[in-house]
């Protein structure tokens, strides 16, 4: 299909991901010097802040994903290719897919992504849920609500684990997952299960070092801490996960937690791809790159996002979130747009930290901008509405903004949660 | 979880499925004198109508769907019970689950609905495509897209099953479900895929008998045979299917059709529950009810909707239609709603047809009033019309019609379909 090719003078940019790095990478193309094939194993862009909110029953599955081709329809520069990348030739300038295709290409831009790390914790692997696709938070959905389901028709006294839910790791994707869980059992679902008594249900947030939300003032450490323990959660700070099975959590002291629903939370590793490649990597797999993210001693190519160590300016690798892949893909779109021949030294790419936001339930949020843009933070009801503000802008896609607007307000409003399908995999008959 | 049942005083009826037969029964039936245990093995209905929307990436799977707790809210009467009925004790008027747990009643209403039937035709079972649950049409969705997205990077030209969607069965869901793939493929679709031939998709709607829509009149049948026509789909009449395998569906005459998709739409049996009580069952598995929708010589055991047979005006059964269970729902919900021990004979079930719908494509839709409300025929825009709005109205929960409503006018607008979403079941890094 890309005979094309041949009769295009424009460089081709193969970009392998389509999250906030490849698609930003994508809309700031010059379509005039350069055109782009973006890949991905999945046919459409996974809106991650939000996948708590579909394993919370508040979005559905569509709303925080769409296709990519939806997203890239009317840049004529730009072409979706939808299949799994498994090596690369760099002398030839070729990808070789999983399906056997191959694609040549003229720079290329490695933005896989993050995967959920286990640290090598025992059991996680076979008994923890995770939520890094849409997949994983409508099984972790299915899974809570059948535990409900369960426990509504049977004495659940005998069976604590039933009724507990235990999130490890105290950063946003925890904090936000606990707080979302509380409202769901404590305020949305008591009316529709008279005879369950959902104050019972137990959840529990593990975090190994002494404060949630690391990236945060303490200030707004405490905030968090304080709302989610008046909202029912139990934080066990200092604590450490030695091992998971079936139907418990082993603490890092020989606690045993019964549970059957454990959510791990506690950090990423790069996408396997980049092991996968001949490529340096450092640290937590990720992609060693330079300051123009180009990888170290392989011209042509790039890496962008969570997979790339991207060189803060005190030197560590800058964190993998959200920010940082979309100023890189905006950057390196700008640099390969450049004319061929006429590429004079690059600017290096520099990452302007506007702050961090973190939800904590209903009308309680943390928005800390960094010194830069003033030093400003806003905590509770202001906090929590520049969140989702926030967070409507950069969903792509006008349906799922205008559907996920319309399901926050829907909610906010009758504190009813609409999402609560349990998805079965068997169905014939 | 049923200490209650000791001390209420009224009749407790047990309705095993949340479908159309059971949930208007719950709404019809009279809290003073009766209170009610709604049981399904999923915890949501499905407006069954919309599934080949979700099939075609028209509507989100939560669209077509609501989660039982919350359509019974706010009925005190009213509970849900999520789980698979796999015995009764007609004596001892219990029910068994398939988690061991047990349910005495009253009365018991056994409406479980309908499962696709192969009718014997071997290879149906492992590669055929159906359309009874939210599953099944996610399922079908995904695979669509896949085989789209696979020929836009190979060349399919030599693989003419992989761009041949072969539907059996001319009712409303294969009519409808061609007619929604053709805008899909023809319409909708392109403009994403600039690189591959869309056209080449080839839609074929196999019919056993001489005509589409069997209820409808010689009219509507021949208008809808010549829409889909228009719309490319090829109609194949008075063509049986002998078998199916993983690349080809074998025609009646022998004739080897080569798909990667094969969509059976060709008919239904009763749920597969009907066999497994000790009830009377006639064709297609159904149980045999009196007038009064009492399984024949069970007092207190009734069966509505498509898992009954119940006698209509000449004697035959009634159709395996929603109105039918609709309607059968409400009238248990009164009979069964009357003070014990002033149980008069009961009026006999009388079924009111008021005519029959099925949309065939954008603005062409065929809806037929029943000779008794005026024998009115609308085709075309009007019936579209008529349709889209008596979905609306029938599909359950607000937030559903909201959001089905914003998707159609949106789609109508944009010709562009929104849920395109392949699910991927592997999710873990």
């Amino acid at each position: 299909m890309d005979s094309e090719a041949q009769h295009d003078p424009r460089r081709h940019v193969a970009i392998i991901g389509a999250g906030f790095a490849g698609l930003n990478l994508i809309a700031n193309l010059n379509p005039k010097h350069t055109r782009a094939t973006l890949i991905d194993q999945r046919n459409h862009h996974t809106f991650q802040p939000l996948l708590y909110q579909v394993a919370a029953a508040q979005l559905d599955a569509g709303d925080v994903a769409r296709h990519v081709r939806g997203i890239i329809a009317g840049r004529s520069h730009a072409r979706f290719r939808y299949g799994k990348v498994t090596a690369a030739d760099f002398d030839a300038h070729t990808l070789t897919f999983e399906d056997g295709g191959t694609l040549p290409y003229d720079d290329l831009v490695i933005a896989a992504g993050a995967v959920y790390s286990d640290f090598g914790v025992p059991g996680i692997k076979d008994h923890a849920f995770v939520l890094k696709s849409v997949s994983d938070a409508v099984r972790l959905r299915s899974h809570l609500l059948k535990q409900i389901e369960q426990a509504a028709h049977t004495d659940a006294s005998g069976d604590s684990g039933r009724m507990r839910i235990v999130i490890v790791g105290g950063g946003p994707t925890g904090v936000e997952l606990a707080g979302a869980l509380s409202e769901l059992a404590y305020h949305a679902m008591p009316k529709d299960y008279p005879d369950l008594d959902l104050h019972s249900v137990d959840i529990q947030l593990v975090e190994m070092t002494d404060a949630l939300l690391p990236s945060f003032s303490a200030k707004s450490q405490r905030y968090a801490e304080r709302v989610l323990k008046r909202r029912g959660v139990t934080l066990r700070m200092n604590t450490a996960v030695a091992a998971a099975e079936s139907d418990a959590v082993i603490l890092a002291d020989g606690e045993r937690i019964p549970t059957h629903t454990l959510v791990w939370a506690a950090g990423v590793e790069a996408h396997p791809l980049a092991g996968a490649l001949d490529v340096p990597t450092g640290p937590g797999g990720r992609i060693n790159v330079g300051s123009n993210l180009q990888v170290l001693d392989l011209p042509h190519v790039y890496a962008a996002g969570d997979i790339a160590a991207s060189p803060g300016p005190d030197g560590r690798p800058l964190p993998q979130v959200a920010p940082v892949a979309i100023q890189q893909g905006k950057y390196l779109g700008k640099i390969l747009s450049r004319e061929t021949g006429n590429r004079k030294p690059e600017p290096p790419f520099r990452y302007v930290d506007k702050g961090s936001m973190a939800i904590v339930g209903r009308n309680a949020g943390v928005a800390e901008l960094s010194k830069r843009f003033g030093g400003f933070a806003m905590r509770g009801f202001i906090g929590w509405l520049a969140w989702l503000v926030i967070h409507l802008i950069y969903l792509p896609g006008h349906m799922n903004r205008l559907s996920a607007f319309i399901r926050w307000s829907y909610e906010y409003v009758t504190w009813d949660k609409h999402a609560r399908l349990i998805h079965e995999p068997e169905t014939r008959g």
